[in-house]
This record gives C-alpha cells, structure tokens and sequence, in this order.
C-alpha cells in the first residue's frame, strides 16, 4: 500500500499516542494499553483504551478494534507507538495497523531497541516465528537527533523517513519523546499503580 | 484554619484537578474519580484513580486517601473539584478536605448549581441531614467572568475568594474552566466508556 504523503506537517496535527501500563514481574493476565488523542504537542483531546494479553499475540487486533471503536478515528492523521512490544512481548505488527488503518504508524523509543536481547525473549515463548516476523516488519530502526543532544528511535510504516521525523519532532515540544506518548505513559502507568 | 494565602499566582503553580467517570443512570456499584496533576495549563505531570460508591457517602475519604497517597502530595498548592457532587449524590465536604489535606480547594462549574434541585435529589437517600451538611459547607456559589462573555462558577474553602478566582483565571488558558479539569473529564469519561 502507498505512502501517506504529507507536503505539509500542521503544528496542530491530530496524532494518537500509545502505551501500556505497568505489571508485576512474571504477571499473567491483562495489561491496559491507553491512546491519548493530541492536537499537535498542546491540546488533549480524547483518551481510549483497551486490554491485552501479558506477554499474549493480541496487541495488533486490540488496538486496530480500539482506534475503530473511537470518534476520534476520522480524525487521526498518525499513530505513535511507545516501541513495538506492549505488554511484556506482546509484539505489534505495524505494517498491519498501517494497511488496516489506513494511517500511517511510527513506533519511537528513547532507548535503542536491542534485537538481540528480543530475539531471547520471544524464543521461549509460544508462536517464536510469528513474533519475530512481526518484529521484522517494524523495519529499519532509525536514529533522530532531537534538542539537547539527545537521540531518539524509531520504526515507520506507511509513511516516508523524512515525513516521519518531521512529525516525531514537531510534536516533542517538552522532551525527546511527543507529548501524546509522554501522556499516555503517565496515565497508563498512574491508573496501574492504584490498583 | 486559617487561609492559604498566594502573595503571587505562578503560571507554573501545580494543581490537582478531580472529576468522576460517566455511568448509566440507576446503575449500582462504584465509579472511578480522576485525578489529573497539571502544572499551570499546560504540562500534564501525573494521572491517579480511586473508586466512589455511586450515590453513596465515601467521596470525601476516598479523595482524602488518593491525594495523600500520590508521589505527588508535596508539590500541590490547590485542589480543584468539577463541583461538590460526584457519583451522582455522594457530596465532597470541601471543608473537611481542606482541613485534612492542609491545600485549598475550589469547586469549578460550568453551570450555577440549583440547590433546590440538589435538595429534591438528597431527600430521597439516606443520611439526608449528613449530605445537606456538606453541600452547605461549600459555601456561597461565586460568579466569575471570564473570556468572551463566559460565565464559571466556583465554591471555595482554604482560600480567599481573590486567591481563588485568580487561580481559576489563569489554569484556564483553553476554555472556561482550567485545563486539569477539562483534562480530568476528557480521561474519566475516556475509560468509562470502554468498560
């Protein structure tokens, strides 16, 4: 499937953030995965969530079903992902949300992701080939260098390098990660904690 | 107790701002209360949760328990509530909640609360002379202008009226009432709906 194209980035794009909650070591059961809504890196405008599997194969289906299922769905332009593994290693096929969203998908990390320590993981858990296809079709991991010196990961699907990069840093007003990831990180893990 | 006074309002001053999920009318059982910490209007800085009985008694203690056990208790200057009633009936005592948490608290609303109608509500629950108590420590309902013609509505206790409607003023950048409660409503209706 084509590109999404963007000729210009709007400072006040709508992007959806997501990222998962916190569980105890060696957990089973389910993690929740929250999406904040974001009109560039300033204006909050929605929140959604869903529930996988710890360490399950649900991730990909959860969250296409939770973007659907949302009003805000028509208006999204780009979905940002906290890395490609949610919920211990449930792992997300972004190539997938991006031909079946029909948006573009960046996944971003503030730490390289370390394919070889994944690539150990995954091979003590059920369904190893799945997984790692699916950690292949994140692609490339490509390195912004973001204010302060700082560095910044990411994995892109449907969308160009340069469009890409564009969009991660005009959205990171106050850190090196976009403000909607920065959110959904605190809700997800400030509704775990009370529980 | 005396009042918290403010000899200056800081742009930056945290705010705690607490709103309550949606849930079907007549249901039973508990609703989730959020709340959102923001650092003026504009930084969100952190997300904690606890659960009322709807219509129930348990507001003031359930928040009382929330605040002072967030990280976050320190760096508190005020306590913002989306009004006195959450879960339906189950009214805040904004008195007893300054008392205890030593913060000052106001009670925003969009809209002029109708005592009479509270009344006709109160009247058909139990401990009908306990929850017209809370509601009267609320105090006077305080009209305060702001932008382009808008009307919001305050309660206050811990603070003076001046202190009070210059917080409310500047914690409201993006509509008329401030950010950490627009943002709380946006968040606590966001996961009720996808339970």
């Amino acid at each position: 499937m084509a590109y999404k194209r963007f000729r210009y980035v709007k400072p006040e794009i709508r992007v959806l953030g997501i990222d998962d909650g916190v569980f105890a070591p060696h957990t089973k059961g389910t993690v929740d995965v929250i999406g904040v809504v974001y009109r560039g890196s300033r204006l909050l405008e929605g929140v959604m969530r869903t529930e996988i599997q710890i360490d399950g194969t649900d991730a990909t289906e959860k969250i296409i079903s939770m973007i659907k299922g949302s009003p805000h769905y028509k208006q999204l332009r780009v979905i940002l992902l906290n890395g490609v593994t949610l919920g211990g290693f449930n792992v997300v096929d972004i190539q997938t949300l991006f031909e079946r969203l029909k948006l573009p998908i960046i996944a971003v990390t503030r730490e390289k992701p370390d394919l070889e320590d994944v690539r150990k993981a995954l091979i003590n858990l059920p369904g190893f080939e799945d997984r790692w296809k699916k950690m292949g079709n994140a692609g490339e991991i490509i390195e912004l260098s973001m204010r302060e010196g700082k560095v910044t990961y990411m994995q892109i699907a449907g969308i160009s390098r340069e469009d890409a990069e564009r969009i991660v840093k005009s959205t990171s007003t106050r850190s090196n990660i976009p403000e909607a990831l920065r959110v959904a990180h605190i809700i997800a893990s400030g509704l775990s904690k009370m529980e």
